[in-house]
């Protein structure tokens, strides 16, 4: 495609209409690392500063940058569009090669359980093992080494990376992908304490329930219930690592980063942001499009919407931004202190001097 | 069984003697999820509220519960015992169907040295790889895809879930359940600081000991010893996703939540509870009975058994719950302070005035 | 190898040089669990304690101990070093048993592409798979469930432990130790929300770049970028459970330990060091030799390089820990401010009541 048919495909305005407009687009590509025949894009305005230098072709813009200053990068062709960084989603997707990940169809040694239901066009890759009573939806793909366990059931057009485990009698829904590592349905961490200070296990007789077009990163590990079910809403993204106890609920489109970890029982709104390394105690609710800043400590129920929150116990963002900022000042705040105290009782002795010749 | 049957069974006392109790129980269930035909409970005073409407048949309660508030629930039987909680588990493991996740015997896919040794009534699932002098006892149940390494030692009865790897030379005792993912011998971390700027590999020679009746979560890393042993004593069970360095040691009974790591070289003591996502440095020990709440950094020796401990540094969790509590008044505190510093600067110059007067 | 024979060979001093230096050393060992015909050592001098009763037969310690405290020790003889834990180190390397742990050439249940190329000498595990135009160098060694992704390029000498999965399109230099669990190439974790509250995925079509003389533990991911790469560089080591977001880039001979993660696009120097549950915001870099404690947090650039950092937000490390420290007196500090509050109060009433007087 030229820069022409890019933006005019894009719904763009084209700044300066000189015949580079003509030039053919090979990639894409970020804009400090752009090289000539790439597009590129800018969204962030920390990265504004690479405008000066890159030697991307063309780079889309918003409408609302001044692309007046910039008027003596005359090789750099300015496609202005309502969002720089949807459009270069499109343009990302058109340049996505057609690499072939997963191999079409059943590999031989694929083990599949002989009443497994397998939907049509599934691809299942080398040492795939499906168990007894399982279900595979058509267009599925499921990598190397992953296992599927007896009477789970996985809906259409899902993607398994290698090494995935889902457990038995759990049901994932239409269009999930799951990363390299991804536990689903292991049981939940539940055991009984014994007089003799032993602890017996309780049976985790729940299952794992995944709705349609969830993504879970690389080695996250979401356990079943221990009664009832654990469930992964619609359009629920979460990222790398991250810990998923028995019987929570993640409400439809929340997403949450690496390394966070949902106590037992626990409930999570819909819509809701959840940062890195956040830790959220066992049996309370979240409250709907909730924002959890990295490294928070939730203890509570969150019950208005829509708060962000930072710290331990997670508050408001910006009070708990302050006090961290605060406890920096502390060994400053206690020495003042001490110099008041100084201070007042040395007035306290001036006093009771006055006081003593008043009389 | 029904539910008088049930009620005789656990020694609970029947509330209310009418034709309910000849009711059939067919299933378990949450309170706040119970259909008709169910058994359920109530424990965490918290869910109280769901008797007013739970639509279980039955439900174990406490014998403390005063359960004439709720004589208009004409179709609810209350069954009252000593704990609740250890007689729903009686009645769970009762319904738990009898799934059989494993295959019997040894599949043919699977992989085994010649020269190990195979107890009977062994499982091992498709694409198991043994490695040689390996030995794995009677009764244990190996998933799909699990890696015994060379020279490692399992014992009886043990449940390998699909996808665990166990390192060459372990020793892993009976009844050890392990999850997928679980990495049980890897290399400790342990490199040793070269005069250019690089690291030499400190090799690790040591091996992992796992005791009896030890279950450890999905994906959690257990690493070898540099020399000697890491050691998970009998009866512990560590959650998902959590990180045992090495030369560690966990005492008998200790219990541990999700994302939790310990460094190396350190000793936790026997009956410890450890919440999520906490840290304890290196070579330290923790004494017996400690209890540490999430998200605590431990960074020295916990010399008195029994403690409760929190924050960083985990201290006496009352005490540290309220200095958090502090933290978030701390800008107040800051404005405060400045406030008193105005005011006594204004007393010491009212009282030098008051001194001048006086001369 | 005798006493005398290790002593000459590290160029250590003999304490002693009577006939026990004739002795054969059999093992090494800890200096708390040293049987007679062990060698052992003493670097830290927390451990200087076990000197009075370890039943090593010979210890290698510093130069700068004083021994003459220990000659009542007749039965252990030391030997003196520049440095004892590299010294030990030596005669670690010397005492490691040759346990072949991978399996030589190709196991017959390996599935490679009839396009990839495999080198000499290299292993490959039962039920590898190597994907379409994959290149494997000379001597690696690839356990047992790996699998290795279309078009990715592994270099010569790497040791991949069982069940790691690299993705597509990846880049692997030489001497690269993965261990069990390890996943390199998942996608980003990139969505771009829509007007409805859901998200669109945002195709990654980076790779990853791991240069050579890396060791990653087990379990630990790093995402593909985006565009472009997520870079691991030359000698840099990662322990277990860590996440390395996309387009991530880690500076030569840097160390992390277990459970930190890095969040998107972030630049770490070179040879820093950086401890364990530690969270470093994205869009950052941190200059080289930046050492960051336990459990931090990371929001901001570090653009000076060489400091020691801790906390949140992290800072200076003494002068964080003592805020620390100061946080647990926070109540008390509270209290005495209250108390100033009141005695400034009345020292303000003593004042106008002078004050009046005085007119």
């Amino acid at each position: 495609m030229t820069i022409q048919e890019i933006a005019e495909w894009l719904k763009g305005e084209i700044l300066g209409g000189d015949s580079r407009i003509a030039q053919e687009i090979l990639n894409v590509a970020k804009i400090e690392e752009a090289a000539q025949g790439t597009i590129t894009f800018l969204a962030n305005p920390k990265y504004e500063k690479y405008l000066e230098n890159t030697q991307a072709s063309a780079v889309l813009v918003s409408r609302k940058l001044d692309t007046r200053k910039y008027e003596h990068r005359s090789s750099l062709v300015f496609i202005k569009v309502d969002d720089p960084y949807v459009a270069f989603l499109q343009v990302l997707k058109h340049f996505t090669p057609k690499i072939e990940l997963f191999n079409s169809g059943i590999h031989p040694t694929a083990f599949i359980a002989s009443n497994a239901q397998i939907g049509e066009n599934v691809s299942l890759g080398p040492n795939v093992v499906v168990g007894e009573q399982a279900v595979i939806g058509r267009g599925t793909k499921v990598g190397a080494g992953c296992v599927v366990g007896n009477y789970t059931h996985i809906g259409e057009d899902c993607t398994f990376y290698p090494n995935v485990v889902v457990y038995h009698q759990c049901q994932i829904g239409n269009r999930v992908n799951l990363h390299s590592g991804v536990v689903v349905g292991s049981d939940g961490f539940g055991f009984a304490p014994q007089s003799d200070g032993s602890y017996e296990k309780i049976p985790q007789l729940g299952i794992v329930v995944i709705e349609d077009d969830v993504e879970i990163g690389a080695n996250t590990t979401i356990d079943r219930a221990t009664i009832g079910e654990t469930r992964i809403c619609r359009g629920v993204k979460l990222d790398n690592l991250i810990q998923i106890a028995h019987n929570v609920v993640v409400g439809e489109n929340t997403v949450i980063a690496a390394q966070t970890g949902i106590s037992g029982s626990t409930k999570i709104g819909k819509n809701c942001q959840i940062a890195g390394q956040v830790g959220i105690a066992g049996h309370i609710h979240i409250a709907d499009r909730t924002v959890i800043l990295a490294q928070s400590g939730v203890p509570n129920n969150i019950e208005e919407p829509g708060k962000t929150l930072f710290g331990y116990p997670a508050d408001d963002a910006r009070k708990a931004q302050r006090a961290y900022i605060g406890l920096k000042m502390l060994p400053d705040t206690i020495r003042e202190i001490a110099a008041l105290q100084k201070k007042v009782t040395e007035l306290e002795n001036k006093i009771s001097e006055l006081q003593h010749k008043e009389k």
